[in-house]
């Protein structure tokens, strides 16, 4: 195989297909990417870890087609140190060598056997949707404050997806807190489509690639999900399991509601968070909220480290409160909220606490189990 | 005590005396900052590990005059998260807390036993040198890579400080090369110094802290040395012991002088260790430079990776040569070198090599050794 392309159009292609590059493998070939001169226009790249599996097409100019696996690494690491020009790739068959010539000179790169390389399986068609890609983004680092990564309970290591009723749905949960997203859809699929778990790494990742202000065309089929828009597909192999019943446990009334300004809330958690983590003390950095009208007190205590009792001025509507959150918690959940005031809603000291932003044409909302003290 | 101050000048000043403050430590008390209210309108702080110590001072409304040592990690994770405004800082004898009031709310931090707080003795004031700031941290980065961190060696971990002959010299070195610089200074010192040697940590401290454009004063008596502008100063515990005598092994004279394009000859080197960076195969990360006439070839090679060859064209005197370098050592040197161009002197392959920049205003050399190959 041969071509030639910029430096800098391959280096980007190579940075994005490496994100699915596998780190940890007893197959040497899956930590490099796949390369293949496919017609006289078109290059493409692919990687994988057998769980997450990118595609992505360049534009280059193709003198013979071929395919060769390269080590990512190394790839990567020459394609940042070359001049920005263009530069010519060939393999020949009597040799396993990537040879790179650049200006008046060269350089080779040892391969792996292609047929070393493999690939997710193909994606049957079988449910379709679009959507926005920058909403998408927004949804995945909503629910991202709450995968766990317990091992032992795999369901939980991804997000639930429901697509039904005109609107796409993510939720994720760790047991202590649940972040549960809504978007509507103009079109509903023709098929019941079953709530599918999508492992938090690809969405992660997803998060990262995929392109603003653009479009994402989603396909999944009964084992794997792809995202794709013109150039890149990223694959992913779904978790086998079912989704906790999300439903029955998010409160749908509340004895006390509290609207705050958010970022003066976070700066005044975030303080309290400071007093209060000291793990010898307290493992779960817990931090008191007192409401008294509408007023908020909130407190923290670590013997080793000092107090603090802060004041806010908040709305308040239905009963005073005194309750225990781990504060950790409540600063990523604060972090993520976009608008300037929140909503938290309680009933007692027991029962979970729902955070949600106020006037948001999102329907977002994270549940936070409360602290015994 | 009692002070008030706002919360971005009091975070700052203690951001930079913390540079100070002891990590490894069996005196709890050197991990806190000491805070002094010296008179009506001066607050002074200190931090130490006993090798390095920093007093800074700042405008402060001071109500009580007083001193208390504060954790230095709580202390500025409290004052990043408390709102740019006015804060009362109170301690009463009675009790060993820092109490912060801040609008309407309040906290408290324990504090450290003042007594157990040490500090650096005073320094006497036996020579003294003022040098500009930026041009005595230039001279610190220039040295910085080639310090050595063998601690069976401790003169190496620091560098040689001369002054004599209306100039400054700096020198490092960890056997493997040697860093070289001199600057003029406008007046002498009256009385003999005798060489001494600054600990590399103190001196990296002090490139990060000097503020630009402004002059600094240098104190040196017989254990110590301290930098100071109007309001920092940093006291350094010197090493004690004989730097090797360098002059003897810098070379006056070569056989072979190259000039090169310094940016085209690093990306060059960097690819070249792209490709030599397989440690299983070469710890030294070896590179061949053959230079024919004025075309220098730059080869590489290791078993698992690959190879490479590039080609450069640079200016030549004397004879042709054939040497060996570890990559990662020319890289260092050649991301320092600040000139469009810069000089390689060598004396066949087995002698070191010295690199300099070409019409620097600085005089200024590293020496490295070759890798015999």
């Amino acid at each position: 195989m041969k071509f030639s392309i910029d430096t800098g159009n391959l280096l980007q292609a190579a940075q994005i297909v490496s994100r699915a590059v596998a780190s940890k493998t007893t197959i040497p070939a899956l930590t490099g990417i796949y390369l293949e001169c496919t017609n006289k226009n078109t290059l493409l790249l692919k990687a994988t870890d057998l769980e997450i599996g990118i595609e992505h097409t360049v534009e280059a100019n193709i003198e013979e087609i071929g395919s060769m696996v390269v080590p990512a690494k190394y790839l990567i690491d020459i394609l940042r140190k070359l001049p920005n020009t263009e530069i010519t790739l060939t393999t020949t068959p009597e040799d396993n060598n990537l040879t790179i010539n650049y200006n008046q000179s060269q350089l080779s790169l040892n391969t792996f056997p292609t047929e070393q390389f493999s690939f997710l399986p193909n994606i049957s068609n079988t449910h379709t949707i679009t959507i926005n890609n920058e909403l998408f983004s927004n949804m995945i680092k909503k629910v991202s404050i709450s995968f766990s990564h317990d091992i032992t309970r795999p369901v939980l290591n991804g997000a639930l997806f429901e697509v039904g009723d005109h609107k796409l749905t993510l939720v994720s949960s760790d047991t202590y807190r649940l972040s549960l997203i809504e978007t509507g859809l103009d079109k509903d699929l023709e098929e019941d489509l079953k709530p599918i778990i999508i492992p938090a790494k690809a969405l992660m990742e997803l998060g990262r690639l995929i392109d603003k202000e653009e479009s994402i065309k989603i396909i999944i089929d009964n084992n794997q999900a792809q995202f794709e828009n013109d150039s890149i597909k990223i694959r992913v192999r779904l978790i086998d399991g079912k989704f906790p019943a999300y439903q029955n446990v998010i409160p749908n009334e509340y004895s006390t509601k509290i609207i705050a300004d958010t970022k003066e809330l976070l700066l005044s958690i975030e303080r309290a968070t400071v007093i209060s983590s000291d793990e010898n003390f307290n493992k779960t950095c817990t931090i008191k909220l007192e409401v008294n009208d509408n007023i908020i007190h909130i407190r923290s205590y670590s013997p080793n480290i000092g107090q603090l009792n802060d004041t806010l001025i908040a709305d308040k509507e239905g009963e005073d409160i005194n309750i225990s959150f781990n504060g950790n918690y409540l600063i990523d959940i604060l972090k993520i909220i976009d608008t300037d005031k929140v909503i938290i809603e309680l009933n007692g000291n027991l029962s979970p606490g729902i955070i949600k932003p106020y006037e948001s044409n999102m329907n977002y909302l994270s549940l936070i189990l409360p602290v015994r003290s």
